[in-house]
C-alpha cells in the first residue's frame, strides 16, 4: 500500500486538459497497489482511477496492458476501461511519470473467499481467456519457467536463512519442472496475478477484475493453477478440494478444457507455486527494500503449497470427477 | 500519508448495518491524514469518508470534533457532515477502533496559494468563527501557551542538534511569550490547524474546510496568526505581505476585529510559530517514530518564521493600513 509520487492540484488540472472528462473535482491518493501510484479522481464526468507508472513497470508494456483492458471490456469482461485522451492515446504523463486514467470499478475484494466466490472466479477466468483470444498484441511472460532459475541464482546462497534445506529443495524442484514442463497446451492471454485482492465482488457476485500489470501470453491451464494456489488453500495451510472443484467446474462450463490440460494441473500447480515462492524469496532477502512502504509476503506460504502439490498423485486431488 | 488499520469487506458490511446508507459498493484506503485511517466509502447512497480514529485521538474528544462539524455545516460552513447511525450516534466501531462516516467534500488543496486563495481563506475563517459562537461544547486547546514549555522540556537537551543555539533561543522566546501573552481578546471555537492541505478549492473558490481534529476554544486572533504563518510565507522563506493583507482584509469584511486583536497580532504570530516549531522539533527528535509512515516536517521552517515575527515592530508588518 503506497503512493510513491504525489500529484498537485495544478498538475491534475494540466493533465485533464488532454482528456474529455471535464474539470477535476477531487483527487485522493489510494493506499493500495504495490507497483504503481493510484489516485481516486473525481471529475465532472464521474469517478475514475488515475495511475502513475513507477519504475517496476516498463512503459513499453503499457500498450499491451491498457490495450488488453480495453479489448476485454469491449468483449463484456468487467474490468477498468482505459479512457483515451482527446488525441486517442491510452497514456499521458503527469509528475514525470507515464499515466493512465481508467473507469472506477465498484466492488470489494473478499478476505475469506467461500465456495461461491471460487465458482464465480472460475467462470470469470474462463470468459476472460475466451475474450482475449483475438487480442492482437503479444507479451512474453517475464516470470515464466526459463526465468525461475536465473531468479533463484540471485538469492540461492541465502535461501537456507529462510528455512534450512530450502536451497536444495528448490534446486531439485527446478530440475523436475524444467525436465517435465508441458509445452503443447492451449495458450493465450492470461492475467497472471489473479489473487483475491484483484477480484472484486458485490453481494457475492463477481463485479470485476483489476490490475492487469502482469498479464501476458502463457498457458491457460497455468493460470488455473495460479488460482488454485491463490484461492483454494485455507489460512492454516490446508487445501480445500471443494473450493478447487467449484473453481474448475465453473471454469469448464465456460471453456472446454482438454484432457492434456487436466493431466498437467499437478505440475502446473507446482510451477505456479515455484513462481510465487521465488519472487517472494527474492523480495524477502532483498535488503534494498527494507524499510520501504511495501509489506513483504512470506515465502514459506508458497513452500508449503509447493510441498502439497509435490505429493499429489493426479488431477483428482483438485476435485475433478 | 497512511492507512494504519485495514478494514475487510465483511467488517464494512457489518458497520453499514448501523447506518441508513444502503449496501457498500467500494472501499479504498486513502493515503492522507497523519493521525487517523481514512477510507473512501461508496455506498448505494453516494460517496463518503470513513475515518478510523487511531491512538493519537482521544475518543472523549470525538463528540466535540464531530458535533462541531455538524454544527458548522448546519450554519452553512462547507465541511464534512458526520452521518449519524440509525440510533442517532455520531460514532460507531470497526476493526476495534472508534469510527465515523462523513460526507465526501469536493475540492483539492492548493500547493501554491495565491492572493485570491488567501482572501477566500480569510472570509471562510471569519465565517467559521461566527458560525461556531453558539456551539455548546467546549474543548481546551491541548497545545496552548502553558503546554509549550513542558513540551520543550521533553526535547530541550537535544534542540541544538537541529541548529546550534536553538535551545537558548526557544527558552528566551518562551520567557517573552509567557510574560506578554494577551488574555482578554475575543475567543471561541477555532480550527487550530488550517494549513493549505486542510482547505479545499474548486476553480479558485474555497469549497470547504476539513480535518477538525485539533479544533478547540482559543483566541480568534491566534487562529488568524496561525494562518498568517501557514499561508503567507513563500517557499524561499520570505513573508508575502500582500497575501497577509488579502487574508486580513477579507476576514475583517466578515467579522469585526478589535484594535486590541490587531495590536496582538505580532505576539500571536510569534506564539503560533512557537507552537508548530515545538511539535515539529519534538517529532523530529522522537526516535520512536523513525521509519514510520509519517513524513517528519522540518522544524527550521518555523524557526525562520519565528525570527521574522521577532523583528516585526507592529501589526503594520502584516499589511494592515
Amino acid at each position: 500500500m503506497a503512493v510513491y509520487t504525489e500529484v498537485s492540484d495544478s498538475q491534475v488540472v494540466d493533465l485533464l486538459q488532454s482528456y474529455d472528462l471535464g474539470a477535476p473535482r477531487a483527487v485522493k491518493g489510494i493506499a493500495e497497489g504495490v507497483e504503481n501510484s493510484n489516485f481516486l479522481l473525481v471529475t465532472e464526468r464521474g469517478q475514475f482511477i488515475l495511475t502513475l507508472y513507477e519504475k517496476r513497470v516498463d512503459p513499453a508494456d503499457l500498450p499491451f496492458f491498457l490495450g488488453l483492458m480495453e479489448h476485454l471490456a469491449g468483449k463484456g469482461v468487467n474490468c477498468p476501461v482505459p479512457v483515451r485522451t482527446r488525441a486517442g492515446e491510452l497514456t499521458a504523463e503527469i509528475a514525470g511519470r507515464p499515466s493512465a486514467i481508467a473507469t472506477f470499478l465498484d466492488g470489494m475484494w473478499v478476505r475469506k473467499p467461500g465456495l461461491n466466490h471460487c465458482a464465480e472466479l472460475g467462470a470469470a477466468l474462463a470468459r476472460m481467456h475466451l475474450a482475449g483470444r483475438d487480442f492482437s498484441l503479444h507479451r512474453k511472460n517475464a516470470l515464466a519457467l526459463e526465468d525461475w532459475r536465473p531468479l533463484f541464482n540471485r538469492c540461492a546462497d541465502r535461501a537456507d536463512e529462510v528455512q534450512p534445506g530450502l536451497h536444495d529443495m528448490i534446486a531439485a524442484e527446478l530440475d523436475y519442472l524444467e525436465a517435465n514442463w508441458p509445452v503443447d497446451l492451449p495458450r493465450g492471454v492470461i492475467h497472471a496475478d489473479l489473487f483475491p485482492d484483484n477480484v472484486f465482488f458485490q453481494s457475492d457476485r463477481l463485479s470485476g477484475l483489476i490490475d492487469f500489470y502482469f498479464s501476458c501470453n502463457d498457458l491457460y491451464a497455468y493460470e488455473i493453477a495460479i488460482c488454485l494456489n491463490a484461492w483454494c488453500f485455507e489460512s492454516a495451510g490446508d487445501f480445500n478440494v471443494t473450493k478447487a472443484s467449484h473453481l474448475l467446474t465453473r471454469y469448464r462450463t465456460e471453456r472446454d478444457v482438454s484432457p492434456e490440460e487436466i493431466d498437467a494441473l499437478p505440475i502446473l500447480a507446482r510451477g505456479s507455486a515455484m513462481r510465487f515462492l521465488l519472487t517472494r524469496l527474492f523480495d524477502w532477502l532483498d535488503e534494498s527494500t527494507d524499510g520501504s512502504l511495501v509489506r513483504k509476503k512470506d515465502p514459506l506460504e508458497y513452500v508449503r503449497k509447493l510441498r502439497f502439490h509435490q505429493q499429489v498423485t493426479g488431477p483428482g486431488a483438485y476435485g475433478l470427477t
